[in-house]
């Protein structure tokens, strides 16, 4: 079979990254090296922090840097891209437009996802970065197909858990603090929960028991094998 | 600090790579993603099989499609290359030859280790691949330094390990074929014991209790950071 190589605008952390090929490993049935999809992998931890332009409005716009490694990619030969970075999807046209190949977007990936899931008229509680809440990405993606959107009332510890990831890895309190996270959107109606923070992903197991929910590099794990073994860009499932 | 790209040859299998990636994360003291090494990865796991080449005699010289990765990566804009895969070091000099960015060698990188870690006349036992003892590329390093090597007696066990890991990932099967191999390398003498094959480098903790053992891949890991943060090819520690 001939797989199609997917350029991976990577290192927004580098454990992120790390964890996508991990999946991508664990997802295909492999009986030998080949069976495995191409990447070509940008792991660029020095583009500009996300979180300090949107929520601090300080630093650089990591939108020019994104453009230039989407297209450094398209030069490498990547006939599609992936960014497992959801915060970064706020930086998606300038990146597809720097490029001539498609986007595996992961947030439209998630809000085609939850339509399907809980339908038209769910509530979908999100276990994302304060970051994403302010760039109301997904609340627009979802409000477009008729689904409305809760998060946890204090962005404050959702922000401390996914630093201290950053810097110690998986650890006891940021679980203790994305089980509550999760506790308080089960109670407040939420149909299904979206992990959509790559950090968050890192601890996805630690979701309270009662809640619904997805991580969204799930969803664009199978939009990535999907795509590199028919070159189908279309519904993931 | 400015930390310098190194691109890497990976895919060898994909799980290998991911290793490395993920003993690089560990290794560096982040207080943030930018303290991370950035790397540009080529994650091909369609490199032709390097078992297929060197112990069947059949198939694909993977040699001219590591050279065109290593072009590619250099004008990426990688300004070192590196390969977790010590059999694929049988074509490094494809591989150098074909770029003016130097490749962090991890056989060299091994015997210089061994040298310092045991001295002249010292012996050597190798956990590897036997298509990494068919090359002598090992051995050839060591015995240029004054290092004799021993290797397991039977090679069709060790094969067979490397085979069960690419398919299953880490498994029992494996780690008793490994921890016998061990077992007998500190029957045979070694002083030293290289685990020296990506695949088993995922099951390094099953050497034998009495092995004085070190993985290839930890030395990368230690090369690569100090050439990205310093430039600096010399010693790796």
């Amino acid at each position: 079979m001939m797989l199609r190589p997917i350029g991976i605008l990577g290192g927004m952390g580098p454990e992120a990254t790390s964890l996508l090929q991990r999946k991508l490993v664990e997802a295909v049935p492999a009986s030998d090296d080949r069976d495995h999809i191409p990447l070509l992998i940008d792991m660029n931890p020095q583009v500009p922090s996300r979180i300090a332009h949107l929520i601090e409005g300080a630093g650089e716009d990591p939108g020019p840097t994104l453009a230039a490694m989407a297209r450094r990619l398209q030069d490498f030969g990547a006939l599609a891209l992936a960014m497992p970075c959801n915060t970064a999807h706020h930086y998606a046209k300038a990146i597809t437009d720097a490029v001539d190949i498609p986007l595996l977007n992961m947030v439209e990936l998630t809000a085609d996802h939850a339509t399907k899931a809980i339908g038209s008229g769910g509530c979908v509680g999100m276990l994302a970065s304060p970051a994403m809440r302010r760039t109301r990405l997904i609340e627009t993606a979802l409000r477009v197909r008729g689904l409305s959107v809760v998060w946890p009332a204090d962005d404050d510890p959702m922000l401390a858990a996914i630093r201290k990831i950053k810097i110690d890895g998986p650890c006891v309190e940021a679980r203790e603090t994305l089980r509550a996270a999760s506790k308080e959107l089960a109670a407040a109606g939420a149909d299904l929960q979206c992990v959509a923070c790559s950090e968050f992903s890192l601890i996805a197991d630690s979701v309270a028991a009662e809640a619904n929910a997805i991580d969204t590099i799930d969803l664009l794990v199978r939009a990535m094998i999907e795509f590199s073994q028919t070159g189908h860009l279309g519904e993931t499932e």
